[in-house]
């Protein structure tokens, strides 16, 4: 990677620095014991005897944001498990606001599932911390009470130079069904004009990143009807449609030769990746070898004309999760099989709408599904995708304040995948900007989950400057 | 249909008909008695507790063929249920000999399943016998019995005019799993000029028919593997080869755009249907629409310019039995899929061989399946298609004798499945004709299964002539 090529704002070590750093020093230990206190909750959302862990989860951790200095500091109930709001003014009423998004439930977790000591009991080994949501999400979240009293201490303030607030869901490792809603319900008091998500990774130990933005979702499945029950394939066979043969059609009619998705005004209106972006993608220390073992695959394929990174982070794409028809057991039986199943997914990048990615699709299949064949189409949730430019000036300020801390230039990523944080975007209207300090080896959702500790401090520190740099940079536009 | 466009011998009733039909209508009521005493043993070879019943079954049979007159009637052992086996030699060493085939067991048949009455008690409602096995294939092996006899009396002979020989199996209903075996090993005792099929249906009632022809049936299965686990659609997708996605394009590339089988060499070699057979077949009384009834189908498709007929009689095809991969339960799970799995059939037509229809899509698939995804493919005991010229002399001789017995004209049809039939044509070097008296409305497999009593004699009386036109007009090629 070219340094050159990086927005960095790397600078020489600054008293702001040092003070930041002093504090950080000075304060690390209790920081980390409150932390494993934390981690000691077993709040895993999606396991019914873990309710109340999740609510105790919520409670704690209300009661440590009030303790940091947060005002308001409130637990929303939802009709699943509790989030966790908190807001700290500015003395500015002009500052812009801040919305940081994370999650307090965990991904289950037990000792024999492979882990070396118990996920909630964490242990430092090796300067990292183990633990079940030591990465996903609690270290990315608790780094934020530490950076803001370092970002007072630093600056001499005695509130944040911007209107800080958090929204800690407790749904997200089940899907977060109650999200939107929430969001939807409190859009008020959850105004913003930026959001900062702290649940993702950056590239690595040696590569801080900003992501820029997630991929969206929309979900289909088909359902193909042929014959009113299985047929004989010797006595039929040849002379009515097959509904299996139906559905294996349509996929092989959903890209074209180029591996671009074929259905008609797919890629109406999407933001194409600038030559800038792409440069950006390319000078990444990618190592395809090791992607492709991490893929647990045996061959790079997609869209012609991109590479891996722009293929997983900024092209849509079409993908079969799941067929099926007739006769899947052992030997053989020779049918005509009365129906099909696709269960297909659209990754969708910004520009896609999925409310018209549904109707194309829904056209193209009318399109496509012979005469004979009746079939049945329905579209799941969608998850819109959201980006932010790489101009934008809330992301400068992340660059520059992640730069300072890493004292390293900072590279852009984005998500293949696709969240809740979208609907943040898309109900508050406020840009999306994804900072974490979690690297791939972490063990997100594995066992023996970890955070390097040495990176968590990094995440304190930046925001100890971004608060500072956004408010400087970035005036709020009534 | 126009009777001059079909090869018929109608004649006049002349002496030898009205022997032939007094000795059956003298016969007919103890005839009837045996047949329903055969009938009430329930030799189902899919039902290990009938084990003793289809050993019943043979015994019965084999001691009933001895009262019949044949010299010969033996049990032949298999490594699952027993066949029957009887010679009737010709005094004339130069006269041809005919080998008849059907089988003695049965399908499973309960009371509960639907039947108006006990399916093992036998019982006559409106002309019709109702019983398991009455036309599957008891009543059509039977009519043998009787013919034979009726023969000989028509004709003053103490032998038939032909060597006749019967081949009876026990496992027809399981698949015949020890038939080939058992024909390889007693090959020399089996020997024949042509083998009669008596386990066939003819068009209808009013339109007796003889069947030529039968498709063969190759059977594969088609593995794909992917990633080596499922993994995430978002955080991998459009990026690496999806093995559902490759299954699908083989489907879909199983079949060009006039829906012929684009499997490269699929074709070499076949034998074309002829003008007289298109224009044969287009004059049977065919209703798509009932047709289509009873495939349980909506709307026809296959094979461009060609008929319904054509496409399940005379043309081969492809076709998926069964499709597989990733996620086929309720609602949503974005993976691409680690495997999936294909279940194809080929039916075959005269002129195709199953060992080279196997090279061709091993071929066909290795060139198909992309980069990245790891295949298997594997291929099922095939049955060859089989298939009789309408100008062989011994068809010529089975058209005549149902054309005397039915006082009608007699049309061709093929058979669009497969069976062990080809096994004798295969290796006894034998043409293989079907003989059958069934009518589609008989329930095969199904409950309250029947015979038309009208037909059953018809098929009686067929052989009665069936043996002296074959003696007359067919010598023993040595």
């Amino acid at each position: 990677m070219r340094a050159d090529r990086l927005v960095t704002m790397s600078q020489p070590v600054d008293s702001a620095v040092s003070a930041v750093r002093t504090y950080i020093a000075r304060h690390r230990a209790a920081f980390l014991d409150e932390l494993a206190e934390w981690l000691r909750i077993p709040s895993v959302s999606a396991q019914p005897d873990h309710t109340t862990d999740v609510r105790r989860s919520a409670d704690w951790l209300a009661a440590r944001l009030q303790e940091t200095g947060f005002p308001t500091a409130e637990v929303w109930e939802t009709p699943g498990a509790p989030a966790v709001f908190a807001e700290w003014p500015c003395d500015d009423p002009e500052a812009p606001t801040v919305l940081v998004y994370g999650h307090h439930d965990v991904q289950p977790a037990a000792r024999e599932d492979g882990w070396d000591s118990e996920p909630f009991e964490p242990v430092i080994r090796e300067n990292r911390l183990y633990a079940r949501g030591a990465a996903d999400d609690k270290g990315q979240v608790f780094f934020h009470t530490l950076g803001v009293r370092a970002h007072l201490a630093a600056t001499g303030r005695t509130a944040p130079a911007v209107h800080l607030k958090l929204l800690i869901e407790g749904e997200e490792e089940s899907g977060s069904p109650h999200f939107r809603a929430l969001v939807q319900e409190h859009a008020q008091r959850l105004a913003a004009d930026v959001v900062i998500v702290s649940d993702t990774s950056m590239w690595s130990e040696d590569t801080p990143t900003v992501c820029t933005g997630m991929r969206g979702l929309a979900e289909c499945e088909i359902r193909l009807y042929g014959p009113d029950q299985d047929i004989h394939s010797g006595a039929f066979g040849g002379a009515v449609p097959n509904p299996a043969t139906a559905a294996a059609r349509l996929v092989a009619a959903l890209h074209d030769e180029q591996e671009r998705v074929a259905v008609p005004g797919f890629y109406d209106g999407i933001v194409e990746l600038t030559d800038r972006e792409r440069a950006l993608f390319a000078e990444l220390p990618f190592d395809e070898q090791g992607w492709l073992r991490e893929a647990k695959s045996h061959a790079t394929h997609g869209e012609f004309g991109h590479t891996t990174l722009e293929r997983i982070w900024a092209r849509p794409t079409a993908e079969v999760n799941g067929i099926g028809g007739g006769y899947q057991g052992p030997g053989s039986k020779t049918i005509i099989p009365s129906s099909a199943l696709l269960k297909l997914s659209f990754r969708l990048v910004a520009g896609q709408d999925p409310d018209r990615i549904e109707k194309a699709v829904r056209d193209w299949a009318a399109e496509q599904v012979p005469a004979g064949i009746r079939y049945e189409i329905s579209f799941g949730a969608a998850t819109r995708p959201c980006l932010t430019p790489l101009d934008h000036p809330a992301l400068q300020s992340v660059v520059r304040a992640m730069g300072r801390a890493f004292d390293k230039p900072v590279g852009f990523t984005r998500v293949g995948g696709s969240g809740p944080a979208a609907d943040l975007e898309e109900v508050l209207g406020a840009p999306v900007l994804f900072l974490g300090i979690s690297v791939p080896s972490d063990g997100w959702h594995a066992p023996n989950e970890k955070v390097e500790l040495d990176l968590l401090l990094k995440g304190v520190e930046t925001t100890a400057y971004l608060w500072s740099d956004l408010a400087e940079n970035w005036r709020h536009a009534p």
